[in-house]
């Protein structure tokens, strides 16, 4: 990252460095080759220095992010040339690690690819964040924003799983299709055909007529605003992300939310995926299996090329990906 | 209530009537005179047509609430002349009511007046909410909007008991001193010194130099905002009521409170005394026993007078009662 963006993330924030890094491995190094890196929408809140849950990258340094990489030399023990491990590493082609944080991944149990997504971050952020916080019933209305993203395409078949009426909110015809036709979605909302707060918030009437009962949110704005309109009683708000809102330079203004949930009962809660590491093991099992069963289907868009790194993150703020979105290097 | 307002209530949405009650109890009924009529801010939610957890007041019928009355004639087995009720009753000094809905009160345990305050919904709403959604540990910081209300004076007190330390938000020197030097709050902040948003932050991040866990929010508006931005991560923000919101003609819009909820995996929940029924009884229990213990000191603002309802209810939208609000008849 050679700047912090104030405003939207561009090419511009970014450059590709030719570094020379030591050959020589200490004791616990190993030396890496990346496979797959993962872009992913909570990087924008690290790239600015204000307080957060997380250490803010700093200009002139690499990314850092979930990735994927190949063993070709070891000091570790317990890893050897060939190993595949899971870990959160600098953008960068080559290069040694530590081996603490490293995650050997069994071959064979799914594509590689797949530990950056469904059953890594985004599939853990989706199950823990709905099944702890959405505690959703089986014949209640769940709506999902964001929904053909990494994280909202899986909790909305989780709630399908669970018995639940899934709406899902997303930009763009291909995306209400694959929605609809590839995930079995009861019904999806292109929120790009509505001009206003009052005719997205009709759209959830028509597609919620029991109202909403457990809101995924991705997104933010004025998506929110209009499912916020048709809360039910009691109903839980799982803020996961607020990507409409990641690249604002002013504070972001709206309707207060505080009078709907007094009126209603209801509950807003943030979260990051770390919150719930409790529940990971459950979740790795259950996902894997409905992945296996065929109950989950699991969607990537994947670019190639280390160097379009900058032009895949960029994407994700413009809605550009269905399903995960990841780099193969 | 004569009419519905739109936008601040006045003395010209009420009217005194004169009316004929008919004298003949059926069974199952029984005569009442008022002794104590209760006026509380979530009355004002009533006075609307819009969407919520409790039917609307109808223009042209009385106002109802939370009352105690003498029974003069009884057609209603276990009560009889003389006893004392609690009840949700019209805002009439003699009326004919039901049976059902009515709780015979035990003279002698504490002030009657009490059981419309700290024994009642007031207290109950201070206990119930800090305690199941607040959760507070001791040492954490509690603080408090609408701090030196009828709900607020409690939840401090009870805060207190409870090992932490409490931060009050007031508005006016003489709350504050009761505050502090009567209930002994921390510290106490008037927000009428501060001009700005920035201003106010300030004097949070002032009295509260580790930061916000529990946030117990009467009033919303610019005095939450300026909470919101000091909460630290984990922290629970109670929505008891919006007051500051509730004469609103216009969608009252602020920051979105969403991104510090992300940022910090913060919860934010709304309730109604209500949902908490199951805890009554141990709240009751306890707040009877801090009251006898000398533990929690109760202040009410006692208005004498069936004709000055509506002038108290208004008053509680001034900021210019202390403690409970209530009108002797």
């Amino acid at each position: 990252m050679k700047s912090l963006p104030k405003g939207m993330v561009t090419e511009e924030h970014f450059e590709i460095r030719e570094c020379v890094q030591p050959v020589e491995l200490q004791t616990g190094e190993v030396l890496l080759k990346a496979l797959y890196i993962s872009v992913d929408p909570y990087m924008r809140g690290r790239m600015s220095t204000s307080k957060s849950y997380i250490a803010p990258f700093e200009a002139g340094k690499p990314m850092e992010g979930g990735a994927i990489a190949e063993v070709l030399e070891s000091n570790v023990q317990g890893l050897e040339k060939g190993d595949v491990v899971l870990g959160n590493l600098p953008w960068r082609e080559v290069q040694v690690a530590k081996g603490e944080g490293l995650n050997k991944l069994e071959k064979g149990v799914a594509p590689l690819s797949y530990y950056l997504g469904i059953l890594g971050m985004p599939g853990l952020t989706a199950y823990t964040g709905l099944t702890c916080i959405g505690k959703p019933k089986s014949g209640e209305t769940v709506v999902i924003s964001g929904a053909a993203g990494a994280v909202g395409s899986v909790v909305g078949q989780i709630a399908k799983i669970m018995g639940c009426k899934v709406v899902g909110i997303a930009g763009g015809e291909s995306k209400v299709h694959y929605l609809k036709e590839e995930l079995g979605f009861d019904e999806v909302i292109n929120y790009k055909e509505y001009k206003s707060l009052a005719e997205l918030s009709e759209a959830v009437v028509g597609s919620c007529p029991n109202g909403v009962d457990v809101y995924f949110d991705n997104v933010g704005g004025e998506i929110s605003d209009a499912v916020l309109l048709n809360i039910n009683r009691y109903a839980r708000i799982i803020l996961c992300g607020q990507i409409a809102l990641y690249n604002s330079t002013e504070v972001p203004v709206g309707p207060r939310p505080q009078i709907a949930l007094v009126k209603n009962s209801a509950l807003m809660q943030g979260f990051i995926v770390r919150d719930f590491a409790g529940y990971f093991p459950e979740a790795v099992k259950a996902l894997a299996q409905w992945v296996k069963d065929g109950k989950l289907t699991y969607h990537e868009t994947v670019i190639k090329g280390f160097n379009r790194l900058p032009e895949a993150f960029i994407g994700l703020f413009k809605g550009e990906n269905t399903g995960k979105l990841l780099v193969e290097i």
